[in-house]
């Protein structure tokens, strides 16, 4: 057990004692993750980054903003968390994220990608127009660095009077590795020069110019132009405006103190460009970085997960596009720095010239998806629900609007469990209802995601296959084929039938028989499709049955459930009662997934104990 | 009148006749645009790259993807459309942007902003993967190129094999005056030499280097990474991993010719910097070009617009602005390129420190506001809806699931009329809607926008106000107070009550009168709020009248209409009728304003029809 730390403990160490401090921290990390699981492979690249950066900034008063947030564990450690760690990603334990209402050192909670230069833009103006005098910081890594907003970010910055550090932890990844130009430059600026004294460097180059001083703290800041590329070669940043220091190595505690120091007394945006490796100091996660990205407990010594999983609805579809495109070049797949974890490993492995992956990048991916369907090609793009948040105006836009035929495979729909409430995808069958041409398919199991996938390469049109985080298992059905909005009639039932899409498939008929036993008549229809809406098998539901049951992994509003309920009411059928199950509206906290489901009534038990009060109280 | 044109009569002209060419189309651009309105100032700073694209390249095997899309004027003159121009931007005429449907030369519809990189790069990798050979260019503005998608696309292409060859339209403006890092990098590269003759430079400087040869066109692609800097010094391109090209006069059909013929012969991405001037040719337009951006009929003389229109919406909100920022220090402004067009052009003359421009990023803006307001600034952000659906991800997460007091200021909502499909902002109450804990309302004219504004800022938490476009004149109300969830009761009525949000109750108060002389006891409410709901009125509503009619300016599915719906079915009132206007769930064409409504049977007098139609059906 590591002992609770805070910034001032940090600020009385000497290097020495930081250095041990790094070790002691990452057997803890390594010890504790083990157990909880969690984001692993990062927190250990970034242990002597947030060493340093507590050493020289100081939190709370100044501000650190951590991109994509699952990098804070250290962080975490560092402001007074390290008794609660045993409680990582667990309902009502701390968020593997940062949080506001956790620690005052949190100062803005992030989740997604490429944010934090606008936010760390933000709260410098703010504390410039106020008046203050704080540092900002935000610390980015190199995959998030491939984010549009990052680069909207970025040339704000670099044109605005507010000074912000930015620290670049570039470890080569995103959650796989990082793609794109900007990601060349920073492999040829890393191969420019060996990691080096910067600071020696820096005063070495700059008193032995005439006209600047020995007082290099504040010499530093009026470096000309013309010199700037003699000391470094980040022509990209320094193109945009800022100061570029580096490469440091992100493992060594005094030069990072050195050149965070330095980057405190220039007077405009810097970029400070730390290598770092991910996994660093466990062998396992240093060979694949990739699985221990987040992982759940793991044994130490083998690496080798302690629950082995069956199939997940990600390795369904990995392994069916491989087969699909087997039988049809026109295939391709596209995905956003998440090829391992939308299970298109394989793919890649069989038809490396028709994936791109595009780095965390929704948007672009989805208009490059349009732009290959526009020219004949069959796109399938593969993204998890909450990240395809960031691309909502190019599904309108670029995709329905016209017409093109892009597949999206939308992986960890719903509710995905310890990553909380940045992470789940409980939005989607919201924000996707109203858009214009667009057919929304939910599969109950891998068998029917399978299906659907056939069916969706074959349709020529706009479509969206949800599914969620985990196993794919079976689940009761009739094999029936898929057809555009029909849905498939697996029970009838005098009081009740029961509306599921997707997932809750399974959950509604693990809940039929104890319905059942409380006398009444249940029924059960898979929907498969949210759009369009199967209206002839809800007219029929509804001849058949007084009360109607939807179920959806996805909040109430506008989803669903509500598109039954519009059917309902705008066809007359008043004598029809409704009861929506589904998330509230409202953001989701994190916890296992089952034990979300349970506390928010959503397990089979508790739907079937809601259906049967609901029933009781109408009768 | 301007002879009927196409891409063969280009390639057959010699360049006198082109540049002649040029002054027609200049002239024709004015007569045609001054009699119709349209984007004037950006297609008369085009019509030399135009011309030249279309002198070199072999439209439509050649594919030519405009940007924004409201660049395409002089490419639709090129591409056999010259006798429809009187019919621009109207109803059943041609459109603004480039339509698929329109011409075999228009490769893919465009409208939002720096789509046309990513786009680019689809199409030239399907090209690849299909071993097709045509040329894929982008024409971008440098406006464009502040937009995140933008730099991802670059950062993908740049990275790719697939050969793209991007034309970078520097006209130094968005629509207003281009902003940040980038822009600035744009400016020293024009400033950093005279214009060239490009093409004997490249010559000069290769041919007298040892290794290489005379043969200029297949050696260009081969010039050796350290000779780049040595031509040119675009080194943010440079570095992204794109051969640059330029800067070239964008005036000059004969340099444009060659650097054009040069690019086809690289064998790589290749960004060709062309500066033109925006309102080139037309002195009212060069003067101001932000005026002649998108201008209706004008006097070519004076300039003047030939309709004269009442104060806006857009006008109350920005003078309001200022009213508020003086009595409140920590009012600030953020505009995604819209300064004037969202009326903040008072506000930057009155408080230049406290707005900030970002560009064409919404992302950015959305994140960067709520760094604002993290820090205790009460930030609003003026956008138009259709561009907001750009940041839905940061509403959601960054704002809504933080709390943050974020102001959207969100203009140009519901029918906009002319510029179309793309442009219309008929979505936003449906994907506002699901927003956990933001509050949205839309005032009925200018006065409670004023109101609406105050009780806003007060309001301390994530908050949007939708308008449309045009007047805002004062519409019939009591003038009660702003309180959250609460509507404006304006008549009560037996037979039916209408709630209108928005723009729509003062269509709704026209459509009275005829409702009531047929016969019916019609009552009126000002919804004000689409969420908070006000449930308590709407109960109230249907305990007084038979039928409820919903209104909106918006799409029927997922909107305010939805969610009145979901309340009467979930209360139980299964007596009471209701009816839904809006927008049918399908995107909307171009045409005015008035004769969209009107075509949508959305005007006050089909309004009135269409309900009392449907109580008389009930009846």
């Amino acid at each position: 057990m590591i002992r609770t730390l805070f910034p001032d403990d940090i600020h009385n160490m000497s290097m020495k004692e930081l250095d041990l401090l790094t070790y002691e921290i990452r057997e803890f990390l390594l010890e504790s993750i083990s157990k909880t699981g969690g984001h692993l492979a990062t927190n250990l690249g970034i242990v002597e980054l947030t060493v340093a950066l507590h050493k020289v900034f100081e939190s709370p008063r100044d501000k650190i903003v951590w991109d994509v947030g699952h990098q804070c564990y250290v962080h975490k450690l560092l402001t007074g968390r390290a008794q609660q760690f045993g409680t990582l990603r667990q309902l009502g334990g701390i968020s593997g994220f940062p949080r506001r209402d956790e620690s005052p050192h949190d100062c803005f909670n992030t989740g997604h990608a490429s944010t934090s230069i606008s936010l760390a833009a933000g709260i410098a103006a703010a504390r410039d127009l106020k008046g203050d005098d704080y540092h900002v910081v935000a610390v980015i890594g190199d995959g998030a660095m491939t984010g549009g907003m990052a680069y909207e970010g970025l040339n704000n910055l670099g044109a605005s009077k507010s000074k912000v550090i930015i620290v670049l932890n570039d470890n080569e990844m995103s959650i796989s590795a990082s793609t794109g130009g900007l990601s060349q430059h920073l492999s040829k600026l890393r191969m420019s020069r060996a990691y080096i004294d910067l600071k020696k460097q820096v005063k070495t180059r700059l008193t032995s110019l005439p006209g600047v001083g020995k007082g290099l703290s504040s010499g530093i800041g009026h470096i000309k132009d013309s010199l700037r590329y003699a000391i470094v070669d980040g022509a990209f940043f320094g193109e945009l405006g800022f100061k570029y220091f580096g490469p440091v190595d992100g493992h060594n505690v005094a030069e990072l103190t050195q050149i965070l120091s330095l980057a405190k007394e220039v007077d405009q945006s810097v970029v400070i460009h730390a290598v770092t490796q991910k996994g660093r100091g466990y062998r396992n996660a240093e060979n694949n970085p990739g699985k221990f990205h987040q992982i759940g407990p793991f044994d130490i010594t083998t690496g080798a997960p302690l629950a082995v999983s069956a199939p997940t609805f990600s390795d369904v579809f990995g392994e069916k596009m491989v087969k699909l495109a087997k039988e049809d070049e026109g295939i391709v797949a596209i995905s956003a720095a998440m090829t391992e974890g939308t299970g298109l490993a394989k793919f890649k492995e069989a038809f490396p010239d028709r994936i791109f992956d595009v780095g965390i990048a929704e948007e672009h991916a989805v208009t490059f998806a349009a732009g290959l369907a526009s020219s004949g090609l069959k796109p399938v793009v593969a993204v998890y629900s909450t990240f395809l948040q960031r691309a909502y105006d190019q599904i309108m836009s670029d995709v329905c609007m016209q017409k093109m035929p892009v597949v999206f495979a939308m992986d960890r729909a719903g509710n995905v469990g310890t990553d909380g409430e940045t992470h789940h995808g409980i939005f989607d069958l919201s924000y996707l209802s109203h858009m214009p041409g667009l057919v929304v398919m939910a599969p109950k199991d891998g068998i029917e995601l399978e299906d659907m996938m056939e069916y969706a390469i074959k349709l020529g049109k706009p479509c969206v296959i949800r599914y969620p985080k985990g196993e794919a298992g079976g689940c009761p059905g009739s094999g029936s084929a898929i057809a555009t909005g029909k849905s498939e009639l697996l029970a009838t039932g005098h009081d009740v039938e029961i509306w599921a899409i997707g997932n809750m498939v399974k959950t509604a008929a693990q809940a039929l028989p104890a319905i059942r036993e409380r006398g009444f008549s249940a029924g059960l229809v898979n929907a498969r499709f949210l759009k369009p809406l199967d209206e002839k098998g809800l007219a029929e539901s509804i001849g058949r049955a007084k009360t109607i049951v939807t179920i959806e992994d996805n909040i109430v509003t506008g989803g669903f459930g509500a598109s039954v309920s519009e059917f309902i009411r705008s066809n007359g059928s008043s004598g029809t009662r409704l009861l929506k199950l589904g998330w509230q509206e409202q953001f989701l906290e994190h916890g296992d997934v089952e034990e979300l489901f349970i506390k928010y009534k959503l397990d089979a038990a508790s739907v079937a104990e809601r259906i049967c009060g609901f029933i009781e109280g109408e009768a």
